[in-house]
């Protein structure tokens, strides 16, 4: 039987993924016809000008050209303390980036990630419940792979999400329960609603499994409270549920009233039952933080209270793509053990980290302020990771002229936002919002210095746009 | 519910994956006991040695820190062809190897594999129809997830086979129909017995949906001939199969009668209606070859006569992961447009890889002869891929004692093998093979130094073997 779009798998076809979705599409052929087009759709720093910093990728490329090491000048492009780091990866793998690693990635770099979550937890972390591997969806792949069976699994996700989420769980056959973020108390997650949830889905027949959060929020910015992060852990475990922590923004944060704490913590915190019982898998990432090394493709998760067995499964699973790519795996170990005071390259590493992290809290500012100008716009503070997500409050007449487009009326604004100003967006409806309220997604990575004018057309696109279609009907509903 | 190993996705259960299995464990643990382990499970030709190509690599540590190449000693270090290369490659990226690439790839990258593919077969080559993968088992697993829709769609895969096949057919629920290669004409492939492992499958209500082909053969070594690849078109044409051809080792010919022909090419070659309706999609990889950079994880797929809106669906799947991994799709670039002659880097890249391959020669040959000197052992020539299938003839005490160890024949032969002599193989069972015949699969990557001294120590372990467990009541069947 030949392969049509008919005899396709059906979950591949009923799978959405708006990030890379129509608007990009249109923008990517907008950009073919010589267009500018502001790439503000997925969270992808050095796309838009973030230079990379200069100590993990000495390490790596040294660990690229091994020859180097022996070369009597390679102390004139590298310094001592990048080449001691280079020697000191490459005796970790058996082979160099050339060779396949185990396929949970190199235990030596797992033993780093381990310290790491140490230091920053205050609590054991083991190795072997480390996994690595090709950035953190692929590791949001894996374990959504172990744990759905088929539609009657559920698995909680937030709405709106990162659609990472919904996808995978339609490619897998299985069911998304959502549960609502409340946007008027700045996309907070409130357990009554989490419980709701279970029980409608429970009426339907869903087995719920697993709940996934992502702290700090894409597309919604907010930091979850530890107070908040207990009960969803109290609640995971009264549920029985797997909580899949997405974490991968945790150095991403813009306010210093709930700093970034991780749900480890938080769990080991909270002593027995809970710290021997609740199942937790973390993800991180190199593609984000003031890293933003997206192309590298490296991220781990970390396993607390899954049986043994089922770790060893999610072991045999990994090994069938044989290793995630070994040069992220040590921009991995990089990441977790940074330069240290007093090492050579440690001014350096901070002054660059510093710059990036400074300037992408005053871009949360400068983009909130911005949106918050414009008329029928509304947006919370971005807490913390890329992204904004203003409410756009659309008059009835946009929403008709949207329908008789044939178009979702938050893409109807996005694709004339994108013909109008190249600024590349995501509707709201890719993440999933309640009935009639719209909303876009944009990065706030557009560099500092271009920040203003960016905003500027926003509005000026905008507040056109609101006057064209106003017709004073009213606005759609908050 | 909690995860638990009885709530867990049963298709993850089913899977084996046995390059990485048992006897892999087991290595492993010895060698953390601090016993010499000469790991030959896996196709990893960094880890037992092989040095990487210096060019590559060069273009490949520059990309990384292009900061290099505004530095005025620079060219102390690298060679001014591998720096203009780097500054091709990163012209290519928007935002160098820290940016996420389009989700099929760079298409720099995309457009330098289909010139490749023109070059090598004579007939276009669309970029648009080339995706890149983080390595080639990416791709086999993103395409075959979107043809199987459960246990009634069928793939027909070669036995012996590489098990990325098996074990990803398992996870996605789909039914393997196995074809057998025979081994008594050099592993090749009968039409006759193709017909009927279909029709079998038909008759127990499959559909037969796709057709696997491993050219050069893993495990098998086997090149395919050009008369017997048109069969397989033919055959593909008449029941309607997409043809799957996985020949990530075209690189790696050791004989001069059956030089690699790709399976595009005959399709292409047999014209009108086959070149225009059999649908074909074709893997490569940066793993294999001279090249052996498994750890970088890069491949590519070319789909043939696809049609554009299943195309488009592979995209969208592809882009749930965001990209693949950047700098080794500069590596895939490289190995599709290596240096030419007259390129300042031109005599070292030629000189490391002609040593490399030559090697290899060498190496099939030391190793088929050395397995055809042991008592019970009978091993086809490898004229190809990167590995040694010796049947291995075990006697009756042998198979009652595996039996009363509660091991399957050739696992147990494999495990003493690798208790007496460090020598890490991957039993027969694990790629399939018929009732009552046993196999090991070796790579011939060890050293070439090193491999006289393997062949010794394994023929020592196999006479005794052999000889304490002849009772003389015959041997296995062939
Ligand atoms: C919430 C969230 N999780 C996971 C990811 C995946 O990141 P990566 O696969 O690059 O590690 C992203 C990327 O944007 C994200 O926003
Ligand atoms: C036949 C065959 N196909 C595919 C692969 C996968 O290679 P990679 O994923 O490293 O590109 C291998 C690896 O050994 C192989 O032997």
């Amino acid at each position: 039987m030949a392969l049509s779009y008919d005899s396709l798998n059906e979950n591949v076809k009923k799978c959405q993924y708006a990030v890379r979705g129509e608007l990009y599409l249109r923008a990517s052929e907008l950009q073919k016809e010589g267009k500018k087009i502001i790439f503000t759709n997925v969270g992808n720093p050095h796309a838009l000008g973030q230079k990379p910093l200069t100590f993990p990728r000495q390490v790596v490329a040294l660990c690229q050209a091994p020859f180097l090491l022996d070369d009597p000048n390679v102390g004139m492009l590298f310094p001592a303390d990048a080449i001691a780091r280079a020697k000191h990866y490459l005796s970790l793998t058996s082979g160099g980036l050339g060779a396949y690693s185990d396929s949970r990635g190199l235990p030596g770099v797992r033993k780093e990630v381990a310290e790491f979550i140490e230091r920053r937890d205050g609590y054991p972390s083991d190795p072997e419940l480390i996994f690595l591997t090709d950035g953190a969806s692929k590791g949001v792949m894996q374990i959504l792979n172990c744990v759905i069976r088929g539609d009657g699994d559920g698995i909680l996700v937030p709405v709106p999400q990162y659609p990472l989420y919904s996808a995978t769980i339609s490619l897998l056959g299985g069911s998304l329960v959502p549960y609502y973020l409340d946007e008027s108390e700045n996309w907070g997650l409130d357990v009554d609603n989490l419980r709701q949830s279970v029980a409608q889905a429970r009426s339907q027949g869903i087995t719920v499994k697993a709940m996934v959060i992502i702290n700090p929020g894409n597309p919604t910015g907010q930091c979850l409270s530890e107070a908040n992060l207990r009960e969803i852990l109290k609640f995971c475990y009264n549920e029985k549920l797997v909580l899949l922590g997405d974490e991968v923004y945790q150095q991403n944060i813009y306010q210093d009233e709930r700093p970034f704490i991780s749900s480890k913590k938080v769990l080991m915190d909270m002593g027995s039952p809970f710290s021997k019982e609740v199942q937790l898998v973390s993800f991180h990432t190199v593609s984000k933080g003031y890293w933003g090394e997206c192309g590298q493709r490296g991220g781990y998760f970390e396993m607390t209270n899954i049986p043994p067995r089922v770790v060893e499964e999610i072991y045999k699973v990994a090994s069938i793509a044989l290793s995630p790519n070994v040069s992220a795996q040590i921009f991995m170990g990089l990441m977790v053990s940074p330069p240290k005071p007093g090492d050579i390259s440690y001014d350096q590493f901070a002054r660059e980290s510093k710059g990036i992290l400074e300037s992408l809290r005053r871009r949360a500012r400068i983009m909130t302020d911005g949106f918050n100008s414009c008329k029928n716009v509304v947006c919370n503070f971005t807490e913390g990771a890329m992204y904004s997500f203003p409410q756009i409050r659309l008059p009835p007449g946009a929403i008709q002229a949207a329908k008789q487009a044939g178009k979702v009326p938050d893409v109807f604004y996005c694709l004339k936002l994108l013909e109008a100003t190249g600024i590349s967006t995501v509707p709201g409806s890719g993440f999933g919002q309640k009935e009639g309220v719209f909303h876009l997604r944009t990065t706030i990575l557009p560099a500092e210095e271009e920040m203003p004018e960016i905003m500027d057309s926003f509005k000026k696109f905008n507040d056109e746009f609101m006057t064209q279609y106003d017709n004073n009907f009213g606005y759609s509903r908050m």
